[in-house]
């Protein structure tokens, strides 16, 4: 069978997180390990109603096919919700997709060939390197900081990979509290990366899923919202905030490059779903989404201002380890001392059966072996407490050999 | 901004199709030229009342994430319904994707390299084309006849490549009343077309969406049935028949092969809307799909009763000019004598407010110059008569130019 395969799928493998999930099923597990968002905080009812009223009142538009660009309707509330940010737009700057991985993966399939350049954050987020992976696409990474990526040397890269011959196309950058590092772009610095981009001639792929998920502080401005020549795609997706199962995002950006995107959509599938841009259009429609994000971030606060509370109180108290403060999103990243093995410390977590996931696989340079990331978004608190509980344990001997 | 495209982007054109359907937007022209279902032929209270529920009362499940392999509960009852026809089928045998055409694209981004050859009818389903051609793929026409592929052509097609060092992968197939052509696969043929996949070592893609829209005559069992190496891949939509704009159809074939699709899956969008599948399961627990299908085909049946019967009476009295009299699916295929080009019936034909589309454009090799697409889907008895009258009257003129 092997023999059949295509090169890009040779060379593609799972997801190396699903495999950790499996580990984590068992009940006993308090599993930090997930990204998954608390399905409680989706507006249910509301989408339920829209659900009914679409399907039996519109069902020549809801149950049929529509536009590759997607349901104007749908992109018409998305552009009203969107420009309280800064975003000025048009129908033709937003195209709808199944969920922002699909973007990600036509961002590709339209822009990469064999052995172009992307570069991204240490860490980034998986799912969008397998993307870059199956497209043969080389991916460099670079380190991050409090404020997001190192800009020096993400410019430094670019021109030695310039000088070497090589073929940069473009940044992926996650700004608002990145997955899985939690960091937030400066206002600063989305300004600078948009110089490095113009100047090397460069798109900037801007994926931004936890945007409504913000505690406390201002919204920044998109990096789209700087882009004076038409090289900024900003990925703004509804998983988090509205449903992660109707797969409902909006790409947004210069209509020469959103045409391109939709030629390669009409064969990778000739639309979106209908039904879930309708049922969202008219949740959109009739319910305000800033009022539902103020209600849905409650819980997400509460659950790590309890995890950080209890880390304060459980982990070890050994100046050597850290972790992240996060202003939103749904992720603490820890980073242990040096010489720390995160994987050998999943192994030993499994047996007090808690479970994290290594931070090593966020790492496209095979770094980062003494990191963690932990995911507060679907435990109770009470769960919380008890996790953090048994993880400070196993990390209290890891970081004390002699006492075993 | 053309300095970024892939060289894939730069090899895919936009749908042709599409191209003369902005022609056909005025209200004043009857338009023979989509192939859109009648959405009023879908169980909307029943899809309603589907999606409150499942909405309302399995929140965890319907508006959260789902496995890359698709929803369970779905899969189980597409099994269900699969079964009757021949088709044996475990969980590991079928996975869900958003429409069949993502399954195209994904078995394309599986299996296909640069340069390798795919094996389809002439004329054939123009969006596999463009998926095909966006993998760089060299797609090989092989003409049809009553009971589908020529399979002497095709064998001889296939010998030739292979001595000419080229890479065969797979053969494409529409079995049952083909788009556009309308033809179903004899039993005959189906068996002999596995065996020559078989001895040339290919893939079969069966792609059957007109599968449950069938007017006389029995269910054919399909190719898959009689896969006893692993190498048939059968799509089977709901596009057709449940809704088009929930995107669902399921994938079913050997393990070996889907898994590698799920791990392509994965990168391209993680999953298939939850939602939609959630919906799709509970209506068909508690609802008989077969039965839902015999309501259905009455009104497709008429439209192709009517239509045959107003081509008889207004179309050209020339025996050179043939329409198909197809037991099922949305066209009837029209061929017009030798010389006639049909590119020019259309432009007379929109002069006199009536559309189609023309054939040529479903040939890969640039045949079916006198060819012509005739959908009776969407349209009422009075709107097809009145349209097949225009339409005749442009024939009459352009099959007799001496009159003019």
């Amino acid at each position: 069978m092997k023999s059949f395969l295509s090169e890009r799928a040779k060379n593609t493998g799972r997801s190396a997180i699903r495999e950790v999930l499996k580990y984590t099923k068992r009940s006993e597990v308090i599993s930090f390990a997930g990204g998954l968002p608390k399905p409680a905080t989706f507006p249910r009812e509301g989408l339920a109603e829209s659900a009914a009223h679409q399907i039996r009142e519109n069902y020549e538009n809801s149950l049929q096919y529509g536009t590759t660009e997607g349901v104007e309707e749908f992109r018409k509330e998305m552009i009203s919700w969107l420009s309280q940010f800064g975003l000025e737009l048009e129908l033709e700057n937003i195209i709808s997709t199944n969920s922002s991985q699909q973007a990600i993966d036509l961002v590709c399939k339209t822009f990469l060939n064999p052995g172009d350049l992307i570069f991204c954050g240490l860490p980034t987020y998986l799912g969008a390197v397998q993307a870059f992976s199956t497209y043969q696409a080389e991916t460099v990474g670079v380190p991050l900081e409090k404020d997001g990526m190192n800009l020096e040397i993400l410019e430094e890269k670019i021109k030695k990979s310039k000088s070497a011959g090589q073929n940069p196309k473009f940044i992926y950058v996650i700004p608002d509290f990145q997955n899985p590092a939690g960091v937030t772009l400066s206002e600063e610095k989305r300004v600078k990366i948009f110089d490095i981009a113009e100047e090397h001639d460069l798109l900037i792929i801007e994926d931004t899923p936890y945007f409504g998920v913000r505690f406390s502080g201002d919204f920044k401005k998109p990096i789209g919202t700087y882009d004076e020549s038409g090289r900024v795609i900003t990925l703004a997706s509804l998983s988090k905030i509205l449903s992660s199962g109707m797969r409902l995002a909006v790409t947004v950006g210069p209509s020469e490059l959103l045409a391109e995107l939709v030629t390669m959509k009409q064969s990778t599938d000739l639309c979106t779903s209908t039904t879930t841009q309708w049922i969202a259009a008219d949740w959109l429609k009739n319910n305000n989404l800033s009022v539902h994000l103020n209600e849905l971030r409650k819980h997400y606060k509460e659950n790590r201002n309890v995890m950080l509370e209890e880390m304060d109180k459980s982990f070890p108290k050994d100046e050597r380890i850290s972790w992240t403060r996060p202003n939103g999103g749904l992720f603490i990243w820890v980073t242990l001392p040096e010489g720390i093995d995160a994987e050998l410390v999943f192994k030993k977590g499994l047996e007090s059966n808690v479970a994290f996931v290594p931070g090593h696989h966020f790492f496209v340079d095979g770094g980062g072996r003494n990191t963690m990331r932990l995911s507060y978004s679907l435990l109770t608190p009470e769960r919380i407490r008890e996790g953090i509980d048994r993880l400070g344990k196993v990390l209290e001997k890891e970081l004390s050999p002699i006492s075993q």
